[in-house]
């Protein structure tokens, strides 16, 4: 099944569940400020999203299945709380009011303070704290798809223990990515290592919580991972060309925001590695700048060009891509065709897409 | 046993429990960055401490127990780090760079910010950033406390049930005081209900916690769960009566932030409840100022006295401790005499503590 159809088929069923879990907070609570809290944790959730996580969830499970069921769903859901909950914090410490063209979840609750005047705080005050608790709400609240559902205790420990340590990744990643702003020399490795952490984790862990409802084999386990941290590196490095150089109407994402933070995109470090000295030292001094003129941006866009970064981003990107289907190759005789057409489907998606 | 003996037997075991989980992740990483935060992190949690919540789980489960054993040391960490990564959080949002003495978990990044000279973000930025990380980093890593002991996975499945409910009330009260300072009328039941899930929730589940571990009774949960919640509102209740007329030498805490916050504490709920239509309106007019002077501090503190509010809330403490004191009186034939000395001896600190 492409990985189209498997978005008709369990897309909805993605969103009833995340629905139903948020409805029955809503419902147990008097208080009306929790109400409007919790309605608009609900509204940031249905918003959007491709819920590839849950997918590759959803997929994984099946692959191993005769027979498909559908209690995989609820526990299909548990990482992309843990996504969302990335989103809300991170988007705080970038300072991203918006993010895919909609308010992030912190500037929805700048937006409440202003409109009911309250008190004692700035609205940006109010936005920042609601936004930390609100991550905190969606962390805990993944949890409950492990906790109540209709998989033996076991499987459902070991899908915590998982989720745990996807958490754990994603925080180291998010640090190494903090601190790498602040170094001169930085190599490809490092980037590798970085991304394997912050994006690649938690769609390994997706894979292998479905893996583990499903009591795949080790080999297996080991191949799914190396085809889901491998997804997770292309995944980010197509996100770093289209930060710099995609169409801002399909990403709904500027595309000078990386360059103005002086993010180490793997273009950056490309363009670092295989410029002249001289040009390396022009894009050292306009990323090092607090503040980036347009034209001061257009010109390290320019200087990333020169440096034909995107092509060596793209041979980059193609290696993890070989390795992903390598690994999906010797998993051809263990999982259904119909989720292999699946997992080699959503590999072009990612490495070939615009948006 | 007194709550004081307890602390000598088990605090140096509880430390030694807390400082291995940290110790396994500083080894086990490279990044000299992630070394200095998981290294900062260690030494926060190793600062100071009660260790009143893995106490009391362990005083719990010690109390249905006929031979004692040490199992239970490493599950009853787990409050304690969600109890922690809640203060960090706190610190964020209140914007507190100390507490009780010693800097605040963001305030330690602050200035490793500036002896770094770190580009690109402001110290104040950078602390916060990494703030929001390390309270996120706590809060997950306090779940290791369940999935890896010695216990059967059908009750550490349970305990983590326990601590996400707690987590969910903890934020639940949080969110409720927030909204509080907004608001004009307030009756003390308002203030019981946010003190409950802020304070008494967590302090409950990890008696709870106990519990499940070894395997009480129901009927004894209900009665520990009525101990746990009357203790978590009396300690709130002396801590607010502290915040405002403690010792600062004893407290480490100033007493002017409450006021200055125009927090929604005992002492303020009943002033408004008591006091004459001018003095009200007076002390409203003072607590909605975004700054006070420091002689306004001490007009309200002034006008507190006149409408006798310590004693108020001293009545209202007296209330709590009765209902705590009558769940024990129950439990009296179902649990051990050392561990019935311990829950009453710390029902009488936690109401007599004048720190």
């Amino acid at each position: 099944m492409k990985f189209a159809d498997y978005i008709t088929v369990y897309k909805q069923k993605i969103n009833e569940a995340i629905k139903s879990i948020w409805d029955s907070k809503i419902e147990s609570i008097k208080n009306s400020f929790l109400k409007d809290y919790y309605s608009e944790i609900r509204k940031y959730f249905l918003a959007g999203g491709k819920r590839i996580r849950p997918l590759l969830c959803i997929a994984t499970y099946n692959a191993f299945k005769e027979e498909k069921d559908e209690k995989i769903i609820l526990p299909s859901i548990g990482t992309e709380f843990l996504h969302n909950a990335s989103l809300i914090h991170d988007d705080i410490i970038d300072k991203d009011d918006f993010r895919r063209g909609k308010p992030a979840f912190h500037f929805r609750f700048r937006n409440y303070h202003e409109k009911y005047q309250l008190k004692k705080m700035s609205p940006s005050d109010f936005g920042n704290s609601i936004g930390i608790i609100g991550g905190d709400s969606v962390f805990i609240t993944g949890l409950e798809a492990y906790l109540d559902n209709e998989f033996e205790r076991d499987l459902n420990l070991q899908a915590i223990n998982k989720y745990e340590q996807a958490f754990l990744k994603i925080i180291n990643g998010v640090l190494i990515e903090t601190d790498m702003v602040n170094r001169k020399t930085l190599s490809i490795d490092d980037y590798i290592e970085m991304v394997s952490l912050k994006t690649g984790a938690l769609i390994e862990k997706s894979i292998l919580i479905g893996a583990n409802y499903s009591k795949a084999d080790s080999k297996s386990c080991e191949l799914l991972s190396v085809y889901g941290i491998n997804l997770g590196i292309i995944f980010q490095i197509i996100d770093d060309i289209l930060g710099s150089f995609g169409d801002e109407k399909l990403t709904g994402k500027p595309t000078d925001g990386d360059i103005r933070e002086g993010k180490h995109t793997c273009l950056l470090i490309e363009a670092l590695n295989k410029s002249s000295d001289l040009d390396k030292k022009r894009i050292i001094e306009l990323i090092e700048k607090p503040e980036m003129s347009e034209a001061e941006v257009q010109e390290v866009r320019d200087l990333f060009q020169k440096a034909d970064v995107i092509n060596s981003c793209k041979d980059l990107a193609n290696k993890y891509y070989e390795e992903a289907q390598n690994a999906l190759d010797k998993l051809r005789l263990k999982i259904n065709n119909s989720e292999m057409e699946f997992f080699e489907d959503l590999l072009q998606f990612v490495y070939n897409r615009s948006f």
